[in-house]
């Protein structure tokens, strides 16, 4: 993009327009918040792509923008693309929108520049605000916009984990803040949570059709479920106890992995989890540090997430399972919020930090409720067409935003990822 | 092996000894049947290995024999291996009976030749008949024979579809047998048959504690299960009807795909079922041959048995739904037993052809059932190492043999795999 | 590199160095014209690695800089390493040294930034005039300079040429610099100019030791060679001659290419030169472009050269018939400094542009002169380790810097390559 | 092929036809060594296709004889040709000839079988006798009979080594023949044989036009080429010295290797030869068996000849030099017909073993002769296409037939081969 884009409007409109549309005032806060987390970013930093499943941080900040361009202004009379070569380049993989820009080459895009980003970003808010003061958008579209800042929060936690990665392909370390906090709490004991045979209400009602509260289709509908009597861990599995399973071999110990899993560990040589430095430090967000003993244990792959469950003489817990121990529970912990971008120990009582800190592997694929009917449309390739050879990770991270989870929320990734903040709550059978 | 091994005793002495013994007499006669349907193939043909996931006929003759030797013979005081290197040769995956040859090079073994591994499977059959005749096999180790032959009767399938796969790749086309039967009945009407919402009884008690009859541990413990009200169709896809599905451009059109296997589809240039030539001929074992509109469409993968059942308006069963429906039917069906090696239409009315035919994909993971436990030691490697990245197929094939199969029986492969006879049955949700 | 490095000294004091050093002034100069180079490249830019092949801008920044405190800077009483980490992030490839960051990786350094690489670069040409001015570098490590110059100079084409490839892999095809200059004058017919069998001398004398003007070590000893008479042609072949080739179905067509060729041409889906968008339009480091048909064609890999002169009826020049035929010729042609950035026709008579322009295929594989002795220490891996699997290319290009060639110089690449600027000058057999 | 070929002529009539024409004397002498070199081997053995490089026996047997199917029979007036299919099948480059089957799927036909092949080979040559002693084949078929032969031998050799290779696959270590003669003499002492510079004839004139002898067309023509002064070992390197070289730790040592040898010996955990199965038994064509340390060592790459020769403060000769050394001496050696199957000492004095025993690795790239033309037709893809990316060996090896070879003959492969009896004679500048 040769030149600049016009002028966005002055703060003093937009702060009209948000003082009286609840909508708009989340918008701008969602938006704000990613730049926000950008900002330690430099436009070098923003370039980098460690690896086809993760993306630049400029990639980030001009996709979802694009998702709003694309979802919701295409949609209005008179709109002009910004460019559209650009809705080539920030198409992710909505087939229906039209082709997309290979994905393992997204961090070839030296141009457009992070400015050139930065002014899309504004431009396009400036724009979606222009609509909503005006009355533009009608119903449909609004709840688009509700989507886009939901989909904007799930990059918001993307943009930090594959920053993580590709930070910790640069041999000096770097970090993404230097400032993070010291070590949390002790963890506390790890105890079981009994639960009886029910049939339990599990999912959400379909968002908008039947709920106003929003919910991703892959979560709907709610509906019944017969789940027998288990027990579930009070808290996750810390660094520490992680250690001892490292210590006591199992990255040589067939026994412990499904058969996957071993294939993995073999080829990859995994000998700890990603970014596991030796036994007594790891890469964060903070550059290297210490290892807390106390904390939650991240960056798993399901299949250690697994193994580490049989090691113990457990079983991870299935979805169902874990999604009856939240109900009821606030939906409070250790968010992007609170600035400690790291797993934390709480050294609280009863079932804990099933919210924020790692998300916790279930032993369910994600698979379609009964009755599960994706959106209409091209964002009906939301979470539809990943439903299958994936697993389903529940309650958050210390990457999530705070007001974007649930206890029906279902997020998903293969079961060799570990570059999430992935870790493990145990659960097991009782009679 | 330099050596021939020692003679096989006598045929009237294992006569005797099967009169008395039903294990025997199974025994006698399962192993027969791996001979008889290896008799047509060549030494040379059952040299072939065309793809890491399949292993060369003769390589299945000796891994079964292993499978006796070592888990029954050398259990037994005197027991001298026949030839020590042969213990890694045809362990197939056992991690904890030790190392075993690389997979993909169980093509690269000329020797031990075929009439070498006949010998051993002689030999073996022959030390094993003399155990049970002179009763030194206790309980657990008949089971361990029973086993055995549960697992022998799998291979029986693969050693059929690795071949067919194997003569696939010589463009000469060869045929395993000639003369094989022309095509069958008319397809009939396809109906729905209609189910309430239910709690229902689904797996198979635990063998051998729980149950006398058996089933793989991965069928245990039956439970109970909610199950939503749902239509199932009366009889499989046909390949007619999966005809209709391909000219409609279907492998064209990326909207109708799971996301994976619309990556698949495109990397691997699918552009029909695997085994179709073209849209009127298929290479079958019987050689290349009309494709039969009426016979259930095969060779499906995962992602092409979802497709067209998104084309259809419908969607697969789960294995809970396929379960309910199967339940009281009898097994019987189109099995290898008829010798015409194919999927053929059957006219009856009612849900039919649940057995035999073809694997029917259901959107199941493969996944442990609540309070699964599996096999204690080295035979507990045998399902659960497998329960992840795999969908669960029900029913059996026309390449199954008739004993092996029951309501509760899951077999399971990774959801691209297309050469066993793996085909669909439609279902729906109802309101 | 958390602080910015000391301040280097003022330009004042470099000036009154360079005024009485020639070295001085040689290398002051050189290193200018890099960070010339580099003006236009952004620090996004300068970021971007499209192949393992090719570094990104900054890392050739860098890395020239790390020649000069390596091999220079570092021997000298009391230096301090800027950063020790660089030593491995900027060393390419001399195993002496000691280890490198893995060359695929080099676009994931984000850190040190462009600045920080443009201070470094400074700083270390401070410190180097410094020790120039104050007498600190005998004759060894004055020589060490000239070879550091040699080697700046090679990475001032690679720069242009890795970036040119890096741009092109962006769909927006953002040029390089806007303003490079209109098409040349018509290319003048091509005629074949004869040489007799003579035995000629070729190469050059060993620098330091039995000459003091420089050239490489794989360009010594001098030696006699005999060579039958030959034709070689007048001017390379142009971008419409090559047309002709393209549209005559020569990538279709087996029966014009080496086997390697053909496999790489069909694995590839090679269909035209690199950077030809289609028959009329061309990738430059000026954008697309229309082609001059008059211009010498480049971007073509050894195996495209050699299949040309086959189709041609001809064939490509050994390394010794060029050589003869670029004796007493003056290093003159289209290099960088004519600002033009493209191979251009020239009108002239005789044998013209053998230097500048494109680099010229021969048919002589790197392989070691008669006597050859690589250079001693580290810097002994410059050439010798590369002398198996790379086809020798004469003569200079469009990006090359006018004060680095000779006839005696000997460029080289495996025959796939095709990201410099590669073209064909023709030559055949006399009777 | 379903029904057998017809019954070859009596055997009677093949001797009178051999005892009036040489040509087709020699002929039946070397097709019938074809099929002895085969007679150790099984039709399960004859499979065998260990990776792409190598090819079946079987396949062997056949390709040649469609050679003379389609070079000499297919232009005889009424030929039909014995399977349409097979010319697809048994081609192996000629593209100008048709489709050929993909190379690595060689090891995928069981069909044609062995007995099949074996027919195909009787039907041809009783063919190809018919058409000699009726005289229907002109001087030019006559003469492609002849190159037939030359072609068969080559792929003599190359049966015993693709072989071998497949025989090392197998955990078993089966041999090829068990009777295999014991060690042989020592190795004497390594001197140096110096040639002064001059003026050298090498290479041999063009067979057919210019010679009635037959050479390849890659040796030709015949020509002069100014040979610098060196000295040549007066034996190969043996394996006892090569073993001080592993001992000594070279494949550990970076310093001592080309750069993509380097990058091989890492990538391939290359440690030492290929089928040294540790550092005193070696896999031979007579299974495992003691290393002979004076025997010459073989199976090693370009790379590994060429890192010896530098660790020895040596260099390879050129294959000029090698040319020049051998030109004079007899075509003496161990070849295959001694029955040895290995490299083996001779204790004689002077240059000894350039012929027999291993091919030597030479310095020089497989490039053209000056003056080099292919053949015409098809045939000339024989040799010219692979002009690239190829090492020059000279003298054959204790696989080649006798009759085969001669100073001037110009074997090649690229400089990661190992599978050949490869190894090493060293050679050095003088001053």
């Amino acid at each position: 993009m040769g030149t600049r884009l016009a002028t966005p409007p002055a703060d003093a409109r937009e702060a009209a327009v948000c003082a009286v549309d609840p909508l708009a005032a989340r918008h701008a806060a969602v938006r704000e918040r990613s730049v926000e987390l950008a900002a330690p970013v430099s436009a070098e930093d923003a370039m980098l792509q460690s690896m086809p499943d993760a993306s630049p941080t400029k990639w980030h900040l001009a996709h979802t923008t694009w998702f709003f361009e694309t979802f919701v202004l295409s949609q209005l009379r008179g709109h002009r693309p910004v460019d559209e070569t650009w809705q080539v380049l920030f198409n992710s993989y909505y087939q229906a929108v039209g082709p997309q820009h290979a994905r393992p080459m997204r961090g070839l895009l030296s141009r457009p520049s992070l400015a050139d980003v930065l002014d899309y970003r504004a431009h396009v808010d400036a724009s979606l605000h222009d609509a909503l003061a005006s009355g533009q958008l009608d119903d449909a579209l609004r709840l688009r916009v509700e989507l886009g800042l939901q989909h904007e929060q799930q990059h918001q936690e993307l943009m930090l984990t594959d920053l993580l990665h590709a930070l910790s392909c640069n041999p000096l370390l770097p970090a993404y803040r230097d400032e993070l906090p010291a070590h949390g709490a002790p963890a506390g004991a790890m105890r079981w949570q009994r639960f009886d045979e029910a049939i339990v209400e599990v999912g959400a009602a379909a968002w908008p059709h039947a709920a106003r509260e929003f919910a991703f289709d892959s979560e709907s509908p709610r509906h019944r479920a017969l789940v027998a009597a288990f027990a579930i861990a009070t808290r996750p599995v810390t660094c520490g106890e992680y250690l001892e399973f490292v210590r006591d071999g199992a990255y040589r110990n067939a026994a412990l992995w499904l058969s996957d899993g071993w294939t993995r560990v073999q080829a990859a040589g995994w000998q700890r989890p990603l970014y596991w430095l030796d036994e007594e430090h790891a890469f964060t967000l903070g550059g290297a540090r210490e290892i807390d003993a106390d904390a939650p244990v991240a960056h798993l792959s399901y299949y250690e997430a697994d193994a580490f469950a049989r090691w113990a003489g457990a079983r991870l817990p299935t979805e169902h399972e874990w999604e009856r121990a939240a109900q009821g529970a606030a939906v409070e912990g250790n968010f992007v919020e609170s600035g400690r971008l790291a797993p934390t120990a709480n050294a609280g009582d009863g079932v804990r930090q099933l919210f924020g800190d790692v998300w916790e592997w279930t032993s369910s694929a994600f698979l379609p409720y009964p009755g599960y009917r994706p959106w209409d449309g091209a964002i009906g390739e939301y979470n539809g067409k990943f439903m299958v050879g994936q697993q389903v990770l529940r309650g958050g991270s210390c990457a999530s935003p705070r007001g974007h989870l649930r206890a029906s929320y279902r997020n998903f990734f293969p079961p060799h990822a570990r570059w999430q903040f992935s870790g493990v709550r145990l659960a097991k059978d009782i009679a």
